[in-house]
Parts: C-alpha cells; structure tokens; sequence
C-alpha cells in the first residue's frame, strides 16, 4: 500500500524537470481513488515571504497556493494566471507553496505559458486514450511540448493501432474532460513508490529504474488520471480549449531502433481557435513547399533506413539538379581563377589532430579505422586539411597568392538519427568548398572577390531573400579566441570596409566569430521555418599555423605566413538542393529542371515521327526533351505535365507537322503559342542562357 | 652438433615450395665446412625406372644424378640442362634421384629456366654480400624470382646501409664467385636442425618457427655458402653470367610496417647480356611512361602518408583531366539511355549482407561503423546494391525496361598497404558504373547496345590496344556456379553471338566467370607490363534473386525476374587516368589536356595585351589558355611548354598584332604557321570536337 497522503518532501523543493523521463499513471489511480481526496493542506504554521518581481515583499500564511496569492491582488490576474514561479521552479497554482523566495505568476500574455498549455494538452490526450475503450490497455512513452504543439508517444499493442481515423473520437474525449473543468494539482513520492505505482507499465518503469535510489519525484493529478511529471502546469483541464490532433508516425521508444516501434501521436494546441486554424493553415502550406513533399511528388530523392539514415539516394530526377549545380558552379570557380582538385574522403587521422578537429570536434566524426600497420584512417569532417595538403605540397611564392582551392567535397558528419531531415540534416554531404590562401595585406581583396561571385550566383538562382551576418569575437571575453589582437581589429574591419564598399546591408554579432577569425555568414529559411546558414566567408589565421603554412615574400624570405579564407557558395549539393526544390517550389527554371521539355503528339502514328525529330533536334543543342508516348486524352496528358512542373510543353497534331511548328504551353500559363520549331529552340534556349552564366568572370 | 651427412629422407620426396619462408645460411657453413664435403652418394641399391616426356621408360642405378641421365643422352643435352623434374618437383642437376618416375630434363630453352636462373642469381647476391667485409654482418629476409628479375630483402643495420653506389664492387664479387663455378647441390635437414643452423638470424628464425614440428627442410649450398631453400636451381654457379642490379628500396619485414624495414635489392638476370642490356631499355622507357614520373612531372597528382596511404590528391591539372573524363563519359551515357543518380558512400551494413559481399568479400571491406542505435554503417566495396535499391524504390513495368543506372560511384576497398600503387592501386576510388536491369530475352540485344558504346568510347580516347575475354563457366565443375544450366548455355551463346555479329576479336577462357554469370573483359596492359581489366560487362542472375527483384510483365504479373548487367566502361577514374597518362605519355589530347593554349608574347609591353584578348576570346569558348608572363628567353620559354607538353603554343609580337594573327606551334612539331585568329580558333574547336562526341547516340 502507497502512502501518498500527507508526505509532502519540503526544502529543498526538487522540481526535477522530468519531461522525457516520465509518464502518466492511471491503474493506480483506479483502484487507489482515496489518494486524490486525500491531498490537504499542510500544518506547518510558519510564515512565508514572496518577493514579487517589482521587489515587493508580501507575507502569507504558510500553507498558501499560487491562486490564492493571484486571488489576494485581484480577481482578474487569478484568472489569466496559469501558473507560478517560486524561486525559478514552477508551482501549480493548486499547490502549496513549499517555502519563501522570489514569486511571479505566469499568465496568457507569458510566452512560456504556450509551453505549458501545450505539455497539458498531451497529458489531456492520454487522459482521454485511458477512458477510451479500444486504448484502455495502452502504454506509455513520454509526452513533451514541442515547436508549435506537442506529442505523445503510445503503444497499443501490434493489432490495435492508433490511426488519424480516431482522432475526432479522440478529441471529443478530450473536450469531455475539457468540460468536466478538473482541478490539476501535484505531489511528491519516493521512487520505490513510483516504482510500485507504475509497475504495469514497462516504459515508465525502465524510466523510474534509470533515477537514483534516492529521488523523489512529482506527480500531477487530474481526476482519474495520474501523470508522472512535474508539476505547474495549466490550473484545471477547463484551461485547454483550442487543439487539434495532426497526425501519428511511428517513433522509436528513446530513439533507438534496436526498441519496440511506438507511435508519436502530435497536436496543436493554442490558447484561441484562430491560432489552433492559423497553424494547420501555415503547416499545409510548409508541407506543400517542404522539400520532401515535392522531392517525392516530383521522384527527385528518397531516404530509407534499408539503404541507411540520414543517407539520401539521388533518383534521376535530382541527379539532374545536382549535376547542374555542380558543373555550374564548378564553371563559375574554374572561371573567376579556382583551381578544382579531388582530394580524398578517408584520410590519415593524423590531419584531423593536427587540425584540430580531433580535440574539439570529435564527436561529430566517424570512429578512426584501423589499417593494421600503424595507420589510422578516418572519415574526413571537414575539407580543409586536404586543401592545405595541396597549398603545401610545394613551395609557394607570393607571386601565385591568393592560391584559390575548390573542391566538390564529400564529408561525413557523425549524426544522431534523430536529428536527421530529408536532404537538409544528413550523414553524408558534399560541400562546395573553396579555400583561398592570401597574404594578410590582401584579405579585403579576397573578401569582396568572394563575396561579389557570391552575389552573381545569387542572382542566377534569383535568391533574394537572405540576410548577411558579420560574425565578430566578443569585445568582453578576447582571451577565448585566437591570439593576436591586431589581427583581429584590422580584419573585422577590412570585412566591414568590404560591405561598405559594395553597399550590401548586414548586422553584426558580437560573439559569432568562429575560434580562429572573423566570418560573414549568409542565413536563409527552411519552409519549415528554421534559419539555416547558406554561404559563408570565414577567415582563419590559425591553421595556417597549425600546418605551419609558409610563402616566399617578395623580400625573398621564406617565412611569410598566409591567412585562410574558408569559403561556400551553395554550401552543400544536399541543403542547398532542399532550398531551391523549397524557393522554387519544385518549379525550377528551365535550366535546372530534370526534364526540360514536354512533347505531346496528337496522335502517336500520325505524328510521332516529327515529335522524334522535334525531341532529337533539342536533344543535339545539349537539352532535355522526351516524347510522351503514353495512350490518354490530350487533357490528362496536359494536365500531368503541369502536375510535374515541366517547363514548356508541345503539343503537335496535324497543323504542326504541316507548317513545321511547335505549340508551346509554358508551365503555369493557360495560353499557348504556336511558333515556328527554330523560334522556340532560340527562345528556349535564351531562356537557359539567362540563368547559367558560368563562364562570365566577376574578378 | 648436426648430421647432415647420408640422412636423406625418402618418398615421398618432400619438394615444399620454401619460396618466401627460407633464405641462406653461412654461420654454419663457415664453422662445419666438412658438410659439404660430407654429402655422399646414397648406397640403396634398388633400380631406378625412370619415364620421359615421349613416354620412353630407362632404368637407371640407384643414386643416379639427373647430369648423369643427361649426359648418357647426349653431351650436348648435358651442356643445356638446367635442372630436372621428378614427378613434378625439381631436382637440381647434382642431386640424386630420390623415386622412379616421371623424368624431364629443363633446358635453357625452357621458358622456366629462366625464373630458376634469376632464382639462383638471388642467391649469388647474397653469397656475394656475405664475402665483402662491409656487408659480413648483414641479415636477409626471403630473396625470390620476380618477373623480369629477382630481389633479396637485406639488413645490414641502420648506419651502414647498401647503396647503388655499391652495385659496381658488388657485381664484381658476384662475378668472381662466377668464375669460381662452384656446384649447387642440395641436403635434406629437419626443422629441429634448421633452427640451430640459422640461430643467428632473426628473420631465418622467425621463418623457421612458422613450420610444423616435423618438417623437413632443404638447403641449397654452393661453396661457402649455403641457402635454405627447395633445391633444383642451376647446376653451379658457372651457370649465371649475364646479370646487373638494378635499384634498392626499402621494404618491411613481411610486408608489415610494423615490422623492421629493410633493403630490398632488385636485379636483372638472363641467359644473353643482349637481353639484360633490352631489359634496361625497357624499363628505362617504361619508367619515363610510368604514370607516377608523369604524374609528377606535368604536376598531376600526388600521394603520401602525411595524407594516407593510397588515398592519391588530384592537383589541379589531374582533375581537369578527370573533370573530362567524367563530364564526357556521363553526357555520353545520357545520349545512351542511362539515368545518372547519386548514391551514398556509406550505407547500411545490411545491404551488404543480402548482396552476399559480406559473406565472400569481407576481408576487402573496411570495417562497419555502430551508430549506437542498432544500425551498422559501412563504407561501400562495390556499387550494385545501391542502384538495386534505385531499381526497387518503386514498382517496375517491362515497359520501362532496361532500365539503365549509371554513376560515377565512390567506392572503398581494405587494401593492404604494400600493394598500393599511385592511381592504379589505391583505397578510394570512383567507378564509372552502370547496372542495366533487363528481360531475360533482352540479354544480347542489351548487350551489343553497351559494346557499341564501349567501342565509341575506345575511339573517342584512341585506345586500340587491347583484348576481349569471354569468361565461361567451368563446364566441368557447373556446381561451383549460380545453378541454372538453361540460362548459363542461353546467355553464354547470346554473348558469343553478340561478339561475332559485332565481328570482334575475342578468346574465351572457361572457368573465368563469376559465380554469377558470364561475362566480359576487356585486357589491357599497364607501362610496368600488368595485364588490368579496363572495361567489364558482366551478366549476374544471382543479385535480382538475392533482393528478390521484379517487374510487371505483358502479362500482368507482377513476379518477373529482370536480369542484371554489370558494366564498367572507363573503369574506375584512378585506374583509367593512369591508363591514359601511360597511353598518351604525358602528351594529352587537346579536350583533356590541362593546358591546350600557352600563349606567349614576345614582349610583355608590347604584345601583352593582345595576348590577354587572345586569351580571353578561348576562354570565352570554352578553352584552357594561359598567357606566360615570366620574363625569359623565348627559346627558353618554348621549350618549357614542351616539356609541359601544351598542345598549342602561340608566340605573339608586333606582326601578330598587326595583322591579328598568331603564330601557332602543335606539340611535338618543329614547324610553326601563322594564321588569323578566327581560323586557328576553329582548328582549335574542331580539334576538340574530333575527340569529344558526347552527344553521339550508339543504340
């Protein structure tokens, strides 16, 4: 038998933040109801001291809960307040405050009062699932807020699954209880009473088994239903009014997926319906733009966990893309005095060391692999070190500076599974990486050569919204950067003349420099929402010491140390492929669309003879054309080459093959155009021209 | 003490192949001299039936010595003898015939001969070291025949090494013990013995300590000398005459760089100085043709142990070959029907089970990567699986078929590090691969649709030295393969029929097919003489089986079986550049050279700024020029392009400029023209049009 009664734990009080550790609790509940009305008020008559945020100090009876201090200022605030903080712990408004110290309520207007709506709103859900006849035998997992809602993580057994079918009965139970208005207020118990009170479920229980003998943990009732977790939340179920449940997946029980598959159900919960609408409304349009909606509509990528996480397969579709990227801007470098290598993906081990990844950076890198002789290769993380390899593979006079290395280099990162996305958040990526190596004097040059390729491949990928960072050491704390003083004041400087000079618009960031220099970063965001940094010009006065990089000056000195510059243009062929399938969404100009051109024959024997002329004619000026041989309406068939974003369409029936001409229907317009074949090769073939500009020099 | 005296033993006579595992001895010799006087002849009295290559039977004494069979032949016969065979084993030409049995004499006509010669030669090397009294103290390894030569590993201690500078007075002693022409003859000792006889050398020891307890070992000795090793090398040391050193380079112990390193010695060794002296010459010639020389030389690439082992850096000039070659081969394959994807280098160590790599080619693999949760990563060893998963990620319809999968493939192999070689032997390496899924019935036509390809591509490169091999089953041992005679004896006659429609040279070699499915190869052969495969179209029943692949066939059903094609056209990127630097010499074609113009102006001031417009009017079509602005004589300044072996060399001064013309040198002429620009501009393109065809279709 569990004693929950009066043992409140006092001083110090342990507000354990157990999300992700902890779960609700209900048979307990059912056959130990005498607990919930047990729950009074403590004896102790000392009094306690708040200190309110404006410095105030007020003195209550010892005993007092959060709404009865609400109450004490004024009607109103009790009724906007959703919880409290005492001592920068959260106490429900329901509970006894444990002791004096500094108090503030947190009320609708709060940010952080959205967090804990939502954290209710999952454990309303599991409350309603427990009354519901078909999941009274659930488990389960744990129940967090997240971005913008929440989840749960169920398990109802292999044969009675939880599927969007059951979210209106679902959610009508949760309006049930919504009404039913109940009280939601904590307590404290030892972990061998969790232990015996969860022993029905094995995922709590692997939870409690984790903690130490000694903890003591909170449990927030509401009714029937018992939830392991810390208390402050929402005041009673009447709070949640406003959600919806979105969708399930499965997820793996603590992410690993050698565990029992669960599954993750999610909702939005707000504090008015508009929010709860405006949210659906703003995730349909986001899954609609959000690159793997289109990369699967569009067969341009795929990601499996036979074929491995976080390890995307290109399909024909965006190899396509990729390659035009690629040999894009390749061009544009090889043009603006680049020089490509291929360095190698495995390398000594030694490099990274040297560099110093290995000491700061190794949990992001592949486990070493032993060659058996001595030899440890590793995956790279980076391709700077093979870049530095090639500076330094022969003497290097100041007459070749600024030395200009590019490379499509491939990189491995050690992620964990969960974080991975789509093309966006992966294992294996290729990085448009360039490293310029300059005499110091030089760096303003270099910079604004950089940054003015920069803004021309901007402009043939139309990217406009984008916002440049300059990323400076922290003026309060110099001694966590690289050490040289002048270094730093004369670059930050030079980059910030740089902006100037080419009039772009840019804030600054105190604190954002990387270790070893100064940077300017170049963010953009995801469909999704997340701010991600897209190209970046970083300088770096350390590796070069570190490889003990050298030039010959014109003093004929041999000692003269180079600055590196770090740069990206597109960053990574994945990320930045996920940002144009998002910026165009998957409407690609012509250039890099995978199929260009859209051939539709009136009738196949009367007129697919010229439409293999018409797509061999294309084919031979280098563009992607394919004859639609597929037996439908004409409609449908229009109608799918729209569906698939294709950027000119022809149809040729009888008055085409007569007059030698084409009907052309670009992608998004009703109206066409018939025109003679050689007028539409030269329109289309200007219309590749205006994006790809690879060969012009911007030095 | 040892007793080495009459105890031979006899039948089975025991002839290990102790190549690699034994190597001379002398302490012993020096201090028991009266051995090698002490060998006697055996007085077992029985008679000795001997039978000769024409099936002839002789009986001989007991105690016979092959030079006593020859010689009661012929004088003549005597003269050539080499050394003998006895039921397949050697017997040296004065030792005694152990058994009755199959006899063959090994004349200096016999191709073998020579292998026993250079095999003897190693020996004299190091009976030679061992009289000089700079070299008294020196240890050896293993010191076998090689191709075109042989070598000894030697250790002489750090301070005191072997250099060239040695060889003169080296081969001057080799050639007393020559003239000395001391008998070989060889012993039979235990393993017990052998470990007392070579007690003072740590490699013979750790050599010896490998055999089982009671292994009989035999020892070769000539004069003062004595070598563990299997007898039957040349009859004495009279017999070796035309022989030089050649270079010295380091070597681990074994092979292990962990182990000590030591000198490994390599010489040429024949029957006529004519052929030492053709020896020289060649590889004189294949060394200036060795893709390393060139390599460095015209700054292509390089490789080190700072990077990796086997893990090749392209400098710029390499990878703007590379950068070529893929462009070419990829837009060639997509003219070609082939749908270009990108797949990942790491992928789930399961695919690798289902494919059975990981059955039969693990020890090729690096090892796989736990990523904590249950999953295995591992680096890719071969291509296949991933574009399976390509081919499964959807439904198939035999409408679609073939479908053809191309990439340029990054693939790993746990190489151990002595066999690394430059480009043509390393860890990392791109494949330009292709798997085509086919209908049973498609096999040759698909088939024949690549070989055409494969062939355009010869042409385009001027490759035209090589061999096809058509690699059958073994009929005799049909269970060692994919069991399914039907289509084994169809797809066998299909590539056959294949070839001789296409009316292509090729031999067939029963029993070369993998386990899988015939195939095949195109042979061709490296600088340093290594015969590689180049190209490879390989049929593979077993892999659609594995990952259970299917299509919907006619009929409606979706359980069809596509067969697979492997096919590899220009082989991996490594293998192939190092091909064409070996094939070329160094001296590019125009579209791959690095440099195709250098441009030249007499005078900087004057004509310089011609020369940029020059320079940048080909840059503007597409082409690789540079203008020179070193001052120095232009004398000097042509020849360097030479060297550097640019296609075009202009040279521009004040009738050039005025009549807007160059003046144009090809390499490898001494002649130059002047033409106008626009004419050598176009001479230019369609001298890189000439090779470049990718757009050309071969179905």
């Amino acid at each position: 038998m569990l004693n929950l009664g009066g043992t409140t734990v006092k001083r110090p009080f342990k507000s354990i933040d157990l999300e992700g550790r902890f779960c609700f609790y209900h048979d307990v509940v059912n056959s130990n109801s005498q607990f919930v009305t047990k729950f009074e008020r403590n004896n102790n008559m000392s009094a306690l001291n708040l200190t309110f945020p404006d410095g105030a100090v007020k003195v209550f009876p010892d005993g007092t809960k959060p709404i009865e201090v609400a109450q004490s200022i004024s009607k109103s605030l009790a009724k906007k307040s959703v919880s409290a903080k005492l001592n920068d712990a959260y106490v429900g408004m329901n509970d006894i405050l444990p002791e004096s110290g500094n108090f503030q309520l947190i009320t609708t207007s709060d940010t952080e009062a959205l967090s804990l709506l939502r954290h209710a709103t999952s454990h309303l859900l599991a409350q309603a699932l427990k009354r519901m006849p078909k999941f009274a035998n659930m488990h389960f997992g744990v129940g967090p807020f997240i971005d913008n809602g929440f989840y749960y993580d169920t398990d109802n057994g292999a044969g009675n699954q939880v599927s969007v079918e059951d979210f209106p009965e679902i959610e009508a139970m949760m309006h049930k209880i919504v009404k039913e208005d109940l009280p939601i207020i904590s307590r404290q118990i030892t972990r061998a009473e969790a232990l015996e009170m969860f022993a029905a479920d094995p995922y709590k229980l692997a939870l409690i088994t984790d903690l130490p003998e000694d903890e003591i943990l909170t449990i927030a009732i509401q009714g029937d239903h018992i939830e392991l977790d810390k208390g402050g939340l929402v005041p009673s179920t009447g709070w949640i009014k406003h959600f919806k449940l979105t969708s399930v997946a499965g997820a793996y029980w603590r992410g690993k997926s050698s565990n029992p598959m669960m599954q993750r159900i999610y909702g939005i919960s707000e504090w008015k319906q508009a929010d709860v609408d405006a949210e659906v409304t703003r995730r349909e349009e986001a899954k609609e733009r959000d690159h793997r909606t289109i990369g699967r509509d569009l067969d341009l990528f795929f990601t499996s966990q036979e074929v491995g996480s976080g390890l995307p397969v290109w399909l024909p579709n965006g190899a396509t893309i990729r390659r035009q990227v690629e040999r894009y801007i390749t061009d544009k470098e090889l043009a603006n005095g680049y020089q490509h290598v291929y360095t190698p993906v495995l390398s000594n081990l030694n490099l990274y060391k040297t560099s110093g990844h290995w000491d700061h950076y190794r949990e992001d890198m592949f486990p070493p692999m032993d060659m058996g002789d001595g030899e440890f290769l590793e995956l790279r993380p980076m391709n700077c070190p093979s870049h530095i390899m090639v500076f330094k593979h022969k003497p290097r006079s100041y007459r070749e500076l600024p030395i200009r290395i590019a490379e499509l280099g491939m990189m491995h990162r050690y992620e964990k599974s969960g974080a991975l996305t789509g093309l966006s958040r992966v294992r294996e990526m290729t990085l448009n990486d360039g490293h310029t190596f300059v005499e110091p004097e030089k760096i303003e040059e270099e910079f604004k050569s950089i940054l003015t390729m920069m803004m021309a491949v901007y402009r043939d990928f139309n990217i406009t919204d984008y916002r440049f960072r300059l990323s400076y050491r922290d003026p309060k704390n110099t001694e966590k950067y690289f050490d040289d003083d002048e270094m730093w004041e004369k670059s930050q400087a030079q980059l910030k003349s740089a902006m100037d000079d080419l009039k772009l618009d840019y804030y600054e960031a105190e604190g954002e420099a990387a270790f070893y220099g100064p940077k300017l970063d170049v963010q953009t965001k995801t469909a999704l929402g997340n701010e991600e940094t897209m190209s970046t010009i970083q300088l770096d006065f350390l590796l070069p010491e570190r490889f003990d990089l050298t030039y010959i000056g014109a003093d004929g000195q041999d000692n003269h140390r180079p600055v590196m510059l770090h740069r990206g243009i597109v960053g990574t062929m994945e990320r930045f492929t996920a940002y144009l399938i998002e910026m165009y969404k998957g409407a690609f100009p012509t250039w890099l669309s995978p199929l260009q051109v859209q051939i539709i024959p009136v009738n196949l024997g009367a007129h697919g003879e010229y439409a293999d002329g018409v797509q061999k004619k294309l084919q031979a000026v280098g563009l992607r054309a394919n004859v639609e041989t597929k037996e439908a309406k004409m409609g449908y068939l229009i109608r799918e080459a729209q569906t698939n974003k294709i950027p000119y369409t022809l149809v040729l029936g009888d008055s085409e093959v007569d007059a030698q001409t084409v009907t052309v229907r670009k992608y998004g317009e009703e109206k066409t155009q018939t025109m003679s074949f050689i007028d539409f090769q030269m329109a289309i073939l200007a219309d590749v021209a205006r994006y790809s500009r690879p060969t012009e020099t911007h030095e």
